[in-house]
């Protein structure tokens, strides 16, 4: 097949699903998802982002009733059907069907799962790109992948009208991440990535590239950084699941980083390798 | 008709109504909304709703394609429909249907238009209610009435779960609204109320209110009120569509207000006496 969707046990090619009005995600966006790549059929960092997705759920109270094997399992069939080298694999779960009302106890029924599969193009690793920059006006539970996103929106959309790839989000002076990724710089051949904590989501691609800088001895701090510091890093890069890791060249038309490629390549380098060891 | 939906010209009950996935309200919470009561199948200041639905729309981008007074045709076409002598009229405009993506330019069909109409019980306005507060932390955009609304979810089942009607958020010591109506508090004969920024939102019934306290003499302070003033007032009350003027008898166990019961009833009685005017 070309793409294909799920919903609560349901499959239709995308543009033919059809879901309940009634579903909270249409009133309220009462629900959280989670997505990855697949390459060669094989979904990356499946484990990490089925465990998101279950702890973004309990964040919101919504307990996923389908045991996370048997949640794998439905995926896995899913990509099987898609034909495609890279596929875009999403899933999402909302609180459930039931008449509009804020208060959910009583107002729904179990949660409802949704799922779609479609070929996608990953990012060339080996271009930089321009960003720009804008205020984060978002909600205080940006470590929750929830389909409230309507400020990553509007800047995405901000970002693709300015000519460019990504916007990335400040809360006053500090750096937050951007509209879909999370970003870091490197200085004098340190790492430096802001903290897990409410104002940006715990990244799998970001965990990942942690985890390669531990193998590769480039030290890292965890702390958060500002607008300032990132205009006179040697590197600013952008990641995710389908950013992967990617380097910036500039932000709000200033030119920036790309003063030390060195470092850079051994991070975007292991992080391409380490891909294609999971997907074969 | 015990109620009746509508999308993007479809018709059918709420409970069989079907949408399509790929409506960016299902990722994105991508969308506006509006709703009021209908009494004698007359939908409550009606024409605010609808200046209030085409302003929230162009806040997030969004033209809506429809005259307003083809929208007003539409949902008194379906408010017509109903039984019930109160009914709730809700409005949903999004941003229509296409793949998934963050930025929207030709990513989506022109706006998907949703709407609803069911019986209702509007609150009692001559009882006092328990209320609890909460932090406040959602966005930054809360005076555009956006379908992002898990953050008040999460407050208004909280209040649920307490025995309380709503739950009234703060910013720090800052008092902004509740989680789906706006706060008042009464001091020294003296209504004030949170002035119109990005942290509430314009509630027409607030409109209203302040419009009848300058026809009846009672004066206004449009600033921003704390907790401590909030314990401390001689009234405190919250307002919306449903929730007409809804006194407040304790906040988080503590009792409040309920102490000038002569100024709160001009309010409560004039606003009574105006929607039995205007509904007939």
């Amino acid at each position: 097949m070309k793409n294909i969707a799920y919903y609560n046990g349901k499959i239709a090619p995308i543009e033919e699903m059809m879901v309940p009005m009634n579903d909270r995600a249409c009133y309220f966006g009462d629900g959280i998802y989670d997505a990855t790549c697949a390459v060669n059929h094989v979904p990356m960092h499946f484990d990490a982002h089925v465990d998101r997705l279950y702890r973004s759920a309990e964040l919101i109270d919504i307990r996923i009733d389908m045991p996370k094997e048997e949640m794998k399992q439905l995926i896995l069939d899913l990509v099987a059907q898609v034909e495609g080298d890279t596929l875009f694999v999403y899933v999402q779960v909302t609180r459930g069907v039931g008449m509009r009302n804020h208060a959910y106890s009583g107002a729904a029924t179990g949660p409802s799962i949704w799922a779609f599969v479609r070929p996608c193009k990953m990012r060339d690793p080996y271009k930089a790109y321009p960003c720009i920059t804008m205020e984060d006006t978002r909600f205080l539970h940006c470590n929750i992948k929830t389909i409230n996103l309507l400020p990553a929106v509007i800047a995405n959309q901000r970002a693709m009208e300015a000519g460019c790839e990504e916007t990335i989000f400040h809360r006053g002076e500090r750096v937050t991440e951007c509209s879909h990724s999370n970003v870091h710089i490197l200085k004098d051949g340190v790492l430096k990535t802001a903290p897990c904590d409410n104002l940006i989501l715990p990244g799998i691609t970001r965990a990942h590239i942690l985890d390669i800088c531990a193998r590769k001895g480039i030290p890292v701090i965890e702390e958060p950084f500002t607008l300032e510091e990132m205009m006179d890093a040697d590197e600013v890069f952008f990641s995710s699941s389908s950013a992967l890791t990617s380097r910036v060249c500039a932000i709000d038309g200033k030119p920036v980083g790309m003063k030390d490629e060195k470092t850079f390549a051994i991070i975007r380098d292991t992080y391409q390798e380490d891909v294609a060891k999971e997907c074969r």
